[in-house]
């Protein structure tokens, strides 16, 4: 499968500081779930998401007090906003001009190709990009119908190209695409067919994925099935919850798929009747004690001799534990022999004699 | 992407009353945690895997004991039992005439041709398939040393075609293959690299996936990955923790990727600032009064009129909600329009309606 200098080829864009596309990593964004007019909650939450490593921030301009508020969210914060804009083009207009990084509209609600225009004509003259975004749950009825009313994959990327003339007709080139549905597997299978159609980056999730509980399941493998084909450029996860989840998960997505190295990636076995020690305790406790690292680590804490000693081997630090005993490994080689009770905290001490804490 | 009846054309092979390859529905399999020899507790973990609807269960050998109290569990359950075995083939003779259904052995530590020959026959006298069960922790090291020292996706498939081949010239063909590793491109390569080189079933998973934090987002990722290639015939998620939430993430896998229909599946919309009604605990309501249900339902939980009608109205049934009014939907038509406080129980009168509790 693709690696991260081995992806699709797409053109680069600038959302503020942020480069997507043309070899840049994968960009994790969220999305504010605050009242947009509420400039102090929604700073507040900006605030929480960027210590959590979003690095794009989408808000939803519903109003015209919204569309307004952007330019003090904008002065307060510190990583790209995205301003997401349906029904009414003239709050996109107000966006670009209180300096938001990015316009989002959806062409199956944004309106006619003079309200596309004004819209175009604000991006150009802000030099904003804008996404193309398509859902399932608003593809236009034309397309619709001519899909016998559903929703399909070639309806959705048939929707994102058309609108994507309309945008480069206006000679606008400065463009993102992303075309969500809640199925998975029309996510999947649009994604790969517009991947072949387009050098634009991609925006990739799957829409209304669900409360945690399913929608992490729900996105992580629709997500990791369309990067294992080499396609996104930046990722959003959709959580019925809490934002900052959002952007954990977008990162273990990418941790997993080995398209980041960011932090602490711990692998441990699922314990069977062969383990001797409590590898659900101490998996935790470690995982606990290293989520502020950033430097990227792999740690092996494993149960038994069956596989323990070759993934301790092969990680950075490991622990292979049985009898009550614990071997730490150290880059392939066994370092320390101790008690049960000493395994954690021989564990992290090699950990943080490798990593700045 | 390939669908239930567009999926890779595998031998069929039956574990006990599961039949899996060949264009079977692919089968939901976790692992006991307990000690194999402690029959009360072992016995206690299958029933409550049965109750989550795990199809098969497996249980490590370590010892004499374990071997010999499989017959007993066996005796005691009611769904197929595997004796997962590492090191000492004997065990697998004391399991195969305990009854078991199937054997999963390791070939990185099963031992000489001689040992094999001694397992294949015990599984020719009973009639049970065997499981060739690769790990990129405890591959031979001969092959790891054709590749430099490192587990590669070659060397894995290499460890697992030359089992088999040893298997075939024993005239046994009654084979499954699994061949996991801890990364999950590795794993995804793998299994690519495996499909087109066999025609026996596969059992896919990612080994050692961590505590459910992490290790939900790496199987979700990697086990998708692959069923969206058309791959697999059975799965395991392996988590550090409750073997029964293996089984709901396994479940909640095959059902993202529509390999499945089992039980109510909610999409909710990840709300934002359009959001006026309580999506999160709306949806989290429904989501556990609605865990009994066995008949397949999509539900939509959608906040606003942006993509919810249209979700909505998709669904088997649907709320789409906003300024304090919720429309029910229900196979595509708005049967009632409801206010906030009355939402829950407007949906789950529709939702009892359509199925058998």
């Amino acid at each position: 499968m693709p690696t991260q200098t081995n992806r699709n080829n797409t053109k680069k864009i600038k959302i503020g500081k942020i480069e997507i596309g043309g070899g840049n990593p994968i960009a994790v964004q969220s999305m504010t779930k605050t009242k947009t007019s509420d400039v102090e909650a929604t700073v507040k939450q900006i605030h929480e998401l960027e210590t959590a490593g979003c690095q794009v921030v989408r808000c939803a301009v519903p109003d015209k007090e919204s569309a307004l508020a952007l330019k003090q969210i904008k002065q307060r914060i510190n990583i790209p906003l995205v301003a997401d804009i349906h029904f009414n083009h003239e709050y996109a207009i107000i966006a670009a001009e209180g300096g938001v990084d990015k316009l989002r509209i959806n062409p199956g609600n944004i309106g006619d190709s003079g309200k596309i225009k004004a819209v175009v004509d604000a991006a150009k003259a802000h030099k904003i990009p804008i996404r193309v975004g398509v859902n399932s749950g608003s593809l236009e009825k034309e397309i619709r119908k001519r899909y016998q009313g559903h929703v399909t994959a070639e309806g959705l990327v048939k929707s994102a190209l058309k609108n994507v003339e309309m945008l480069e007709a206006l000679d606008f080139h400065d463009i993102a695409i992303s075309i969500k549905a809640t199925s998975v597997p029309l996510t999947i299978k649009a994604y790969e067919l517009i991947s072949k159609k387009t050098g634009y980056p991609l925006h990739v999730g799957v829409t209304e994925a669900g409360i945690p509980r399913v929608g992490i399941v729900r996105s992580s493998a629709g997500i990791g099935a369309i990067l294992a084909m080499g396609i996104g450029d930046t990722i959003r996860v959709s959580l019925t919850g809490d934002p900052v989840e959002e952007v954990r998960v977008g990162y273990e997505i990418l941790k997993s798929m080995e398209l980041t190295y960011h932090g602490v990636s711990i692998i441990s076995c699922p314990t069977c009747g062969r383990t001797d020690i409590d590898v659900v305790k101490i998996a935790q406790e470690i995982e606990e004690r290293t989520r502020s690292i950033k430097q990227p680590l792999n740690v092996a804490i494993m149960g038994c001799e069956v596989n323990g000693p070759g993934e301790a081997a092969d990680a950075d630090v490991g622990l292979a534990g049985g009898n009550g005993v614990g071997l730490i490994f150290r880059e392939g080689q066994v370092v320390r022999k101790v008690p049960e009770a000493e395994m954690v905290e021989a564990l992290m001490d090699e950990i943080e004699s490798m990593t700045i804490v």
